[in-house]
């Protein structure tokens, strides 16, 4: 099987980008291919069945589908494929995206959803990132590379604020 | 058109069942002809197109979607006809029907769901009515009637409530 | 029974007119002959039975209410007429609207609510006309239009956001 | 005006009646005379009407309104009298009695409703009696030994508590 | 007794000030005398024992509580005394109130707390108004107005919005 | 100053002790000396002060305040005095605790309360360990060892349950 | 890279066993090899760390951490792998689980959670599974045939409720 | 046992300084010493390790973790030191700071978490005073004061506020 995976990345909506933006910006420096969709699990159900049937075939290994309100599109998604499939919730005008996380992730028995905090576009990539790397030892070497930075920022970040601190 | 429009009630689990059986009893008791389905939106997405794709040339007027968890049985099967489709929120083991009730009721832009109150069946069932009865006078009449008989009942329980209320 | 039936929009204050006007517009785009009113299920009780009472033989098909915080309106207009009624929540100054929501569709067994999202204006419309469509082929056929031009524009957007993810 | 105004309790459907005996009980052992009917809302408007827009000239001074879900009773009791109309929120079988409460309490401006906590039926009959002791010294007196009675109860279980606590 | 009660309006923290003045202002309209305090259930507790527990004896009828968060004060106001207390919940910075409705609402068995929609100040003062109007006929009459007048102004808005509609 | 502080635990109603029971227990068990108290916050508000305002001279170190509904009892107890006062919040009949924890937890600036899990008995006794550990170095042994216990206790499950999970 | 990775069940309590229990008879059913821990993030810290730094180079691919309450277990083990962790939110004895649900699925960014639906044991087990299948044929077949029996098994269930629907 | 403990101050992240800085200032205020750190429980695990296993032979007696959305990082601390742990949790982007403090107040049993009000910064300085005070004479003497300079604060405010209340 390959090591080359591509990851999908598929929005309900085009308001969703901005938030979708932060996944497609860390899945590219990962080095991940990507490809992008907007497909509405409502009004193009059409669209939402050929993509996800034919996802694994064009060398798709991981879905992220972002939605708010009630976020269908990643459980429409994955009945549509045994391919993993993240969720990602987003924050819609109402509801403070309870109502989108609650639609990803109360999948019922027998289609899983993967699903990450509302707006978490970063962890959905990393997520993404880290189902890719058990075949992909390359991306296994990055994401503990990627690990090792986030500490040192915050290690950074102690050492700032604490002389900030000390100034109070 | 037909004044004899069907109502079709799918559900996503038979464990809905107990909960939609009284939208059926009560839609048979209205004399309306019915169909009944266990459709599930994720483990049965080709079915729920199918049946929804051809609702209308079925000659069903209107279709009550009974699901629990995240409920997108009624958006998919919205999405897929343009007949009117009344959602049945139902309480499951956790969330106590949250989840169901945001699932089904906060459809995105251009695909409404008619949502009902969690484990409504008989509203579920008499909204499919009022619906019909737009083209069927001897609907209209039957649900004069219904609401008659109820406010009957209700002022027989208020006399019988009154002279248990004046023993305490 | 005619096929010309009228869309009523009722709203409990002149506040929830901005989120309305999307449900009139669209009302009237449909080609829909509409009637509008402020009427407060508490403030002008009087005004509410008499509107609701006489709906029907006033031509009119659905009612859409739209109501915020203890969103009586749509229920009390249900109370009056056996038309069916659209409970169109609107978020208000605090609880985002979950108030409204469940005051709304909530309805004890009896008289329904047909409850559409959160300030869901545009699926209102939608739904009253869906439900008006069942005795109008013409409405039917636009409905029909309606979904191919939003699954167009889906469509269109799926090709630009493409090309802008490209460029990340 | 009158020292003997009594309470009128109002259930919007039978099944309250277990809630608010516990209400008819207290107050009458404070010597208020009691009314008590069911009356919906919803399937009996005209009766809330008629029930409501008398309760003045009844001799009511204060009327308790239990209702579930989508708890309209109290809002539509008060929208026809300007008595102080007290809401006594139930659990119903799904989500805790929040519906109720939120129902009953957000009422918008200009009717207000006068919530208790949910299912606290003798702190409506309480409020009551508060509100009836304005008007009347004998209940204000009968306030002060059911305050001191209560005190009392709880330092009677304080001390017996304290026995336990020990042998623990 | 006397039908010239006062009305006496408490805030836990000056910065509910803002909400508080649509009480005091509405009740100066209907001619209601009215005390205004800052106390806080927490940081000033000997003072609202020493409010509570000779508000009676000062010539108040009633009492309104205004508090944010976890607000205690209109309990803690009602625990030293047997006049009505009307809880006004607050909207603070987080959670949208719904701490302070909780807090206010949920009041155990034997102490009511009367309370109103998070930041319905007009109606608190309503409320009070209603409390006070059964002893006093001229308060009666006024609230009589109070509600035409609003009816009215309902009605004008109607109109108004009908020839806004129509533009649309 | 001593170390040999006494821990207090306060319950809004007999009806906690209960939840309560297993805090006295566990207190028991690390050799702090304890004192009971069944005290209201709303029907015995001086028995709260009295009690709260007297704790720091009696002796004690610490307050366990355990309530339910809108669980006033540790934030008016807080008022009194400058001890630390833990609150424990009890699930009761509705709202799943979620009315008491907020209650608890959402104190205004100024009086904080030290809010454990709804019914989180042990935790508030090993808070209150904690505490009182910090001036008696006995405590802090025990607090160890209880700790090593707990964490053998789970390696021991971990045994089991791997035994038991081969067989599935 | 191997396509036998193991996949590692780890719950934060022996009380979570039954949940889990679905979890692990599903991967077996799969042919997919488990190892079971009890691990508590908060009793056994180190037990955690261990583990999880050490969970890659023994041949696991994937964790399944299911936990209650403050449910940080799935978030800790994440914090010290770059493998893969699923959430398996447990209902606990209050807040029906949502308390699990968002200590799961809420985390910051750079250590995603894999969350599933609250007590979803069987799809915490699929989504393994999916994962495991991207390097591994066989159970991408069997995935296939999962998707394939569970539709035939709604058709089935399709076929018996007809059957009562019609007796009803 | 030294009366000169000092505080430590955690957060997840530099974006929780604005509001625990306000807990610094008030420690300093009185005249704690303070450590401020910022450590992620999952950026940074091994640092939260080594700061919380040393922190009581470090001379720190109690801890402030600030932290938001999956708010570990407290009861991460919490499970390498026996020391009071206080629980600061900080309203993030969604959710309203309910998931933070949910996964910091329902920790299990065995590790509490002394948690105060989302964003409650000055609440959870003063307890760790309170809790310091214990050993502390001075510290004592200066809650004494500040809750008396805050009474104060109030009894003006309730100066101002009544002023200006009356010429509304």
């Amino acid at each position: 099987m390959s090591d080359k995976l591509k990851a999908a990345l598929v929005m309900g909506s085009d308001s969703d980008f901005p938030v979708l933006k932060r996944s497609i910006r860390l899945l590219k420096a990962f080095g991940v291919e990507t490809e992008v969709h907007v497909i509405s699990a409502h009004r193009t159900p059409y669209q939402a069945e050929e993509f996800a049937s034919k996802a694994e075939s064009a060398g798709i290994g991981v879905i992220i589908a972002a939605a708010g309100k009630a976020a269908h599109l990643a459980g429409v998604i994955a009945s549509y494929t045994i391919l993993p499939v993240i969720g990602l919730p987003v924050k819609s005008s109402t509801m403070d995206g309870l109502d989108s996380l609650l639609s990803m992730v109360q999948m019922p028995k027998g289609i899983p959803v993967a699903t990450v905090a509302i707006d978490g576009a970063e962890n959905a990539a990393l997520l993404a990132v880290q189902i890719l790397s058990l075949s992909c030892k390359e991306l296994k070497e990055k994401l503990r590379e990627y690990r090792m930075d986030m500490a040192e920022e915050v290690v950074e970040k102690d050492r700032l604020i604490r002389e900030e601190a000390e100034k109070l």
